[in-house]
């Protein structure tokens, strides 16, 4: 296996207002290959997909049930603290729910965490040690 | 907020278990910043981090509760439908679940996917269409 994710994709419960979430609220670069169905965004590195939950379980074949904390988090490493609390403003404008508000944590940086339209969890983390993440 | 995931985070069960599958079973990077309590992969754009689960839902400060289908999915593109099978055949080959054998799909590629330890959802891909995700 190479050193690669390719692509996350959030399995999300109404299409269309996540995709208002991302593009118009968060301003990320919707790739043309999107459509009704689907939603691609072109990140450095990992694309975000955005599919109906219900469509993605299939094309895994698995069962669709589940429910509560999903076991993940995307992070999103930004240059300094200032930086963290302006995304996390941001997210917020956008209709995102601030789960915590960013503080001094025990590993030396500053972090918060914000939830998107479906719950699922991004930090936003200042990290000292880690500079290259920010870039 | 800038078009880039800094980093995936799965909170994961039995860290140990999935830090080798990462790194002895799938042969991804462990990048020099892990430790007994955490293990980074440094990947191309979005690094990989795993972290025990509970300790996750404890840093985003949200119950620790939840079940079944997370509700994503990490794709892994290949170059070829050859390259897909390989990759696929890998994964099990290093304690991976195959939950769905690769197969033609509607949308005129080809995937499959696999479940970690924790039964983390990896699709392995080609696309003919978006073949800048498999470089």
């Amino acid at each position: 296996m190479e050193p690669r994710i390719s692509m996350i994709t959030l399995g999300v419960t109404d299409l269309a207002r996540s995709r208002t979430f991302y593009k118009d609220g968060l301003g990320l670069p919707e790739h043309s290959a999107s459509n009704e169905g689907v939603a691609f965004f072109e990140l450095r590195g990992t694309w975000l997909g955005l599919y109906p939950r219900e469509a993605l379980a299939e094309d895994a074949k698995v069962p669709n049930e589940g429910s509560g904390f999903g076991g993940f988090s995307m992070a999103h490493n930004r240059p300094s603290k200032e930086a963290v609390d302006a995304t996390l403003n941001e997210a917020v404008a956008a209709g995102g729910r601030l789960v915590k508000p960013a503080e001094d944590v025990f590993w030396g940086g500053y972090s918060g965490y914000f939830a998107d339209p479906d719950a699922f969890l991004w930090e936003v983390a200042w990290n000292p040690f880690m500079p290259q993440l920010a870039e």
